[in-house]
């Protein structure tokens, strides 16, 4: 193979020191969250068999799902008739894994296969790569890491609040400040389904309210009269495009239009046991005050698996589509034979957090992964000196490296700046006769003379 | 589908709660040593194109490779003519991608196609599952974690002695006391080749010796003669069975036995000076005296492309193959156009780590990821009441949560249980009265009244 021909498949992405350190950033802040709220790590196969995952994703979704080949002689009983069937349904017969396409499917499979020693409520957290056979444009790829977080075999609705709090918590550490957390309830949108006449109506009401930050009001109208609800029913919607921005005044309208409506009261006192357990857990603090909640009646969020309350992030600096959602299910795991199990998840974009984080330069400078100090190499006399300082940094936990030639001084210097090491210490034999250390602040440019606790000191207080 | 057939695909796992602290635990080790001596990390896509990875396993290892179907109508140009070619000259015209089947070539694809903007000598770490459809058995997995570091770009011995180091650091975190570090040198073997009169058989040579331990010495020599070495030659082969135990002393043997052959010579030198830098790094200290390194001159490590320095761990209290192993290669990305780029590495068996950690019961009782503190939950106004509680222990860094429902106690116990969850706090109404909470400790069952300030002191201590 010529070497111009290396690639790698067109929408996945090597990722490498630097892209490393900065989604490593962005994962341990999201994990250490995730465990301060007790949620425990689950990890499943890259594979799945195809069955579990067919007929999840609706028809567009199947064909993105990447299948793998039968190992073996996989044509051994294929005909020619077979062939002539058609790739669909070809497929099943040489191809009986496929790649995971989602967190969800595969946890759903888990707590269904583990039911019997599982303790619920089950607090799962899931940060692994899935795979879609999109075409790949800009921020889609077609390999890529999702985030997820779910409680089940709960209906609490403290599990929201929790859900409220940890996107809080992550956002702060994150140093993003400006961005709302979006909220609604299925119920609700079902009650506007009622309210307009137009009950059962809600899953069509949904898709069409859903692009309302894409299109606007009128298309929507205009949207949903194309989907047959009349020109009365588009009418009947308006008080909802226009309820008050505070969240208190919103639902006491809401309960008036919903007076009639069991669902839309229920809904509406849903979200007010999740602001009472949030006020609970914030009196006496300055944490209620810091978060953004933004309760928002059309706000509808796609996927149709939501029953209850649902969750979305927008970041409000960035154009850029939200950066986190989820809501609550109620039959997650129905389909593989185990009913009524409640649960509520969340999920954060990797992708889109990094590209938000490098567009605001929220990246912290350098990386706590990184190595520390450099030490040089001028020969192999002095290299030999080196090794026990090395030895003495490491032993201080202090990441630290020897170059392992010794080739120009301008040669290291520059290894040192790829590597954004901060640190470069020069130990000569005029350095180790007098006991001091020469350490160069690479950003600065200042050197001093430092004995070897000295330097531990300072690089430990970074 | 019926809940009975849920499964996942023969010789994958999933790794719930419990097997996930376990399997961090020993990642997050591996990870810090590697950070520690200056590797930063690598992740490359799931799937490779084809092309990519096919030739570099030989034979055997290209029929194991997973590859995937491609997307859309993948029959579209196929007639019956191409599927009466079977299935080896058909794959390549449905699947165009593969799973990763090992890091090092990934790798080496990285270095190639990022050789403009890389800084050498690289450095990189990547622990990533990779696919192979071998058949499954004990300890032996169809995905699995490979968990490598290599650098490129340098011949400098030091890289030989740090990796030892690191080996021995990452046994030393892991309480792993009883170990061997073996090593060896390509051109040792080399040099025995041409000293017994079969000069450049060293690759079969070491294919037999390398089953040493598992056949013994008479079967070796057996199979030896068998592919075609005379008595004769296998009789000289002798004295290096019986070389000295202690390292220099066998290094004088070989250099006599070598007298004349520069390559052989260069062997020894080279494994001389890489103990010489582990001297200069260990010197006043205890490390030295620590390391455990085994030289044998009969460690051959099957894989073909190690040219200089071999490696090879083995725990001596468990029957089990090696949990580490690398050495020096000479030509990684020759086969991707890139040549003469020297470099050396080595790998962990994460998955037979963590069987010889559980086998010894090395693991710590309970993981730092755990929930550390579970408060109980009696009834709606008593949560409302803790919910300060629970904010000020997170605030804390306490990895802390509520039980989500006023379930009986002793489900609630019985919850804190299966999670590991230490200490249970009880904050009822009397509680709340006096200021002081009830902390339980769920190994001893002791009880202590105690305000939050103390609580958090004690928690933190932990």
């Amino acid at each position: 193979m010529s070497k111009t021909q290396v690639t790698i498949p067109k929408g996945t992405r090597d990722f490498g020191p630097e892209i490393m350190a900065k989604r490593n950033y962005i994962f341990d802040i999201i994990k250490s969250v995730f465990q301060k709220f007790g949620f425990q790590p689950l990890e499943t196969p890259t594979m799945e068999n195809l069955e579990v995952l067919t007929g999840k994703y609706g028809e567009e979704g199947d064909q993105l799902i990447y299948r793998v080949l039968n190992s073996g002689d996989y044509l051994k009983n294929i005909t020619t008739e077979h062939l002539q069937e058609g790739f669909k349904k070809f497929t099943p017969k040489i191809a009986d894994k496929a790649l995971r396409y989602d967190l969800t499917v595969p946890f759903a499979r888990y707590v269904v296969m583990n039911k019997g020693t599982l303790h619920f409520p089950f607090k799962r957290y899931q940060i692994q790569p899935v795979w879609r056979g999109d075409s790949p444009q800009k921020g889609r790829y077609r390999e890529f890491y999702q985030c997820d977080a779910d409680v089940v075999g709960t209906p609490s609705l403290l599990c929201e609040a929790e859900i409220v709090l940890m996107i809080n918590e992550v956002m702060d550490k994150l140093r993003l400040s400006d961005f709302s957390i979006k909220f609604n309830h299925r119920k609700i949108i079902a009650a506007m389904a009622t309210a307009i006449g137009a009950p059962g109506q809600e899953a069509a009401l949904a898709v069409s309210i859903d692009k309302l930050d894409k299109i606007g009001k009128e298309k929507v109208l205009a949207e949903l009269q194309q989907r047959g609800f009349s020109e009365t029913q588009t009418q009947a919607l308006q008080p909802f495009f226009t309820l008050p921005a505070d969240a208190a005044l919103a639902f006491d309208s809401l309960k008036q239009h919903f007076s009639h409506i069991p669902e839309g009261l229920q809904g509406v006192a849903e979200l007010e046991e999740i602001i009472a357990w949030l006020g609970s857990y914030t009196q006496y603090s300055d944490v209620m005050k810091n978060l953004r909640l933004d309760f928002s009646a059309l706000l509808a969020r796609g996927l149709s698996y939501y029953t209850g309350t649902i969750f979305e992030v927008k970041i409000n600096q960035v154009q850029m589509g939200s950066v986190s959602g989820g809501g609550r299910y109620d039959n997650l795991t129905g389909s593989f034979g185990l009913p009524d199990v409640s649960g509520v998840g969340f999920s954060f974009g990797v992708d889109r957090l990094y590209d938000v984080l490098e567009e605001l330069g929220l990246f912290p400078e350098t990386s706590a992964q990184h190595t520390q100090v450099l030490l040089c190499n001028f020969d192999t006399n002095s290299a030999q000196q080196s090794l026990p300082f090395l030895r003495q940094l490491r032993e201080a936990n202090i990441k630290s490296e020897l170059y392992p030639e010794p080739v120009k001084l301008k040669k290291q210097m520059s290894y040192a700046d790829a590597k954004k090491i901060p640190y470069v210490l020069l130990i000569g034999s005029e350095e180790i006769k007098q006991g001091k250390l020469t350490l160069k602040n690479m950003a600065t440019g200042e050197q001093a003379a430092l004995t070897l606790a000295e330097i531990i000191e300072q690089l430990r207080s970074k």
